[in-house]
């Protein structure tokens, strides 16, 4: 049995208008600003656009990893961010950038599950 | 209300032997096998080795991303595989896919959260 919890992980989906969807570049600028903001620290990242204009993001981070998926001709996207607590509890921020996500998005949030790992 | 649910997210914690948790390259080989055998079809990438040999992978694929990352030092990592449905329903994809992950790495369960998102 073990007794490390790396940290907590929210898995949402969520609606938003179309331009956000479709538009990786400022995805990727809001993400950095978030990663400086927040204190996290990037290790590498994958930002992929699809022929419909989609977008497929994964980032990782010294701290676990953040990824998200747009469906545009659905009107939505997937959403995680995985923080563990190694040198501190990472939680709070957690919660965090995933609000300030929502608000970039101009999301409506459809679920959310929240896995403490 | 949303009615497209895009797939499968299976998130585990495993045990399994430290060597393979120190590991990085011989685990971007597997994940590379893997995604070949299952017609998968990877975007993207990210392997970072932290000074003390534990590891954390994000790799993007057209349907969605798998993620680890390892604690040697307690011996476990934790995992996560997402497929997307857009073509197919990949939901014995993502539970092949952890199975194999489980076997690669002589791993014990700890956790497993299924999210069908």
């Amino acid at each position: 049995m073990h007794v490390y919890t790396p940290g907590l992980h929210i898995l949402a989906t969520f609606t938003a208008p179309v331009y956000h969807l479709l538009d990786a570049g400022t995805c990727q600028q809001f993400f950095d600003q978030q990663i400086a903001a927040l204190h996290l620290t990037k290790v590498g990242e994958v930002y992929h656009t699809f022929p419909n204009g989609s977008f497929t993001a994964v980032v990782g981070l010294t701290e676990s990893h953040l990824s998200i998926h747009t469906w545009p001709e659905h009107g939505l996207a997937t959403f995680d961010v995985f923080l563990s607590n190694f040198q501190q509890d990472n939680s709070a921020t957690v919660r965090q950038l995933y609000a300030e996500t929502l608000r970039f998005f101009e999301a409506t949030e459809q679920t959310k599950t929240e896995v403490v790992r």
